[in-house]
């Protein structure tokens, strides 16, 4: 077990990020840290330690799950096994998982611990870092929450070995994105270079690739903890229009294939109003496809007006404009309005 | 209209504090704000402007409405008026009102603008200031909830003249804890002279009185916005005790009137173990009396676990053990754990 960041973050909290060699090793440092804790889990995690702890709740899988009903669960079993505000959640899982746990422990108490692990590469790239907690709500993602930033996160590589390549290459949605937004291309180069050691999964190659892909993630963070700058909310390229597509299909499409998604459109719009190189845009989607992403996807006539009102929910809206992240660039993001008949031909290519 | 203080709070967040000559000048403020806005009442306050907005929602009063099912309605027309992370949520009305307005507030968006409007003395002087949000859970009051300082608030004496003597009298019951928390005993020595112009609410005296209680809880806030200090804690004097009566009483008494009776209790224990003077004890439990609460209240044996049971349940637990505001003199306030044959000698007298 070795530590690879200190992160800090907001009213002088750290989050500290562990990498843990086995599954014997993460059970033994949570049974080492001496406080009342709940474990949460979710049908697919339930079984990854060798043992169910007795304080435990395990939570059906799915986005459909993130919801008020399921931190009720969570609190209500807080409360009646008497937990106090310095107890801890100890979430095991994927993203909605780790978001809903760290959104409990957020109110529970106006804020109790928290520690987080990932058990998908999703979440350990995406969910883990940046206090970012929640729940969905109607058609809306993740619209309902709080900035929490967990006290650990400790990523355990062997909880991966279990994902289905489709999940696995879920989480590389996230990563390639994190390629676009680094200024020094080494997370992008390492990608291009390491593909079919990537896709097979090699455990030092995963685990460097990882800590690349938190480097860039950090940077973003800790310049604007609170998303108040216009910094942190470049890190949702792809975000708004792969939230969009997302909320549209029922959560039938999972969240890193609506950021790939979502990010070939923003490199469209962008090239489409003159703010994104038409090679960079090419090279880029290229890059997304290359690791089987459908980049080609298009919203047909139909479904127009459904798509566009889920654009209208996005969070990032500000004085009423919804406002998007384009890419200039490698590691130079801008956010923007943009006009409807873009979105729409960036979408639909009519 | 005129600001009585800039309260600085957690993350370089500032509650400016505006004492508001009429309802009409209110009304002229909250106009003048530029963002979409969504007010929240209750039946009570529905009617306390000359017309209801129409982006307002009113919610059925009570302190056992406050339940997440109300943080929901807030939370889903906040959505469906497509309202954004810079739109301002409006609560206008008691301390059940504020809290839930400013918990939806901290959630929405992970995070939206906030502006309170008591209507009552107790939410003027002790739900208004340090940004505590949330709803009760099962029996436990305010036990979910976050931190979330208002950007401003607004007390128009005006609104609490509509109030029975039974609510202004239980507003009293906070003021007259924080006169036992200061330590230059301005305050206290004010209840002392002004009683009779106080309980017939003469508005200048009224006015004064509230600056004067609102000064004692900004000292303990801004030392400790988030409560990790053990020194805001002290601004609970009384809750513990009160807090576990309201449970056990199905919310059958005012939180005023649970606060009163749980500083006798907190007296009453005090002196049991040395750490309140008698003579102390006498004085404040007199004056406490003088403004016409019970203070006499026994827990009989038939009752005695409920009510210990409701004590286990409070958030100031630490490492196990639940941590009681004592008094050692005016202003000097200590948290200490309390053997259970204490707690019960004090609430029964046995």
């Amino acid at each position: 077990m070795n530590k690879l960041f200190s992160v800090p973050l907001k009213g002088g909290n750290v989050t500290d990020v562990f990498n843990v060699d086995s599954i014997d090793e993460l059970c033994a440092y949570l049974e080492s840290v001496r406080a009342d804790k709940l474990y949460v889990f979710d049908t697919n995690t339930a079984q990854i330690l060798p043992s169910l702890p007795a304080r435990s709740i395990v939570l059906p899988s799915g986005e459909k799950e993130k919801r008020w009903a399921s931190i009720d669960r969570i609190l209500s079993r807080a409360l009646s096994l008497g937990m106090a505000r310095d107890s801890i959640f100890v979430a095991i899982g994927g993203g909605v998982i780790l978001d809903m746990t760290a959104f409990a422990a957020s109110v529970y108490m106006r804020g109790s611990r928290c520690i987080l692990v990932p058990t998908t590469l999703l979440s350990a790239v995406d969910a883990t870092l940046g206090g970012k907690t929640g729940i969905d709500y109607g058609d809306a993602k993740n619209i309902v929450g709080t900035f929490y930033p967990a006290e650990s996160v400790l990523i355990a590589p062997d909880t991966l070995s279990t994902l289905s390549d489709r999940e696995f290459r879920c989480g590389l949605g996230e990563v390639i994105k994190h390629a676009f937004l680094s200024e020094d291309r080494r997370l992008y180069q390492f990608l291009s270079d390491n593909k079919d050691r990537i896709l097979k999964r090699d455990k030092g190659v995963v685990s460097e690739m990882i800590k690349l892909s938190l480097e860039v993630k950090i940077h973003y963070i800790t310049l604007d903890p609170e998303e108040k700058k216009g910094i942190r909310s470049c890190l949702n390229l792809g975000h708004t229009f792969g939230h969009a597509l997302e909320a549209m299909k029922g959560y039938g499409i999972s969240h890193g294939e609506g950021v790939a998604w979502g990010m070939a459109r923003a490199f469209e719009a962008g090239a489409a109003i003159g703010i994104t190189p038409i090679s960079y845009r090419d090279e880029c989607i290229a890059l997304i496809k290359s690791y089987g992403f459908d980049t080609d996807y298009k919203i047909c006539a139909s479904e127009m007006s459904r798509f566009m009102d889920a654009i209208g929910k996005d969070k990032k809206k500000k004085g009423g404009a919804v406002r998007f992240v384009l890419m200039e660039e490698n590691g130079k993001p801008c956010l923007l309005p943009l006009e409807n008949d873009t979105v729409k031909y960036a979408v639909s290519n009519d």
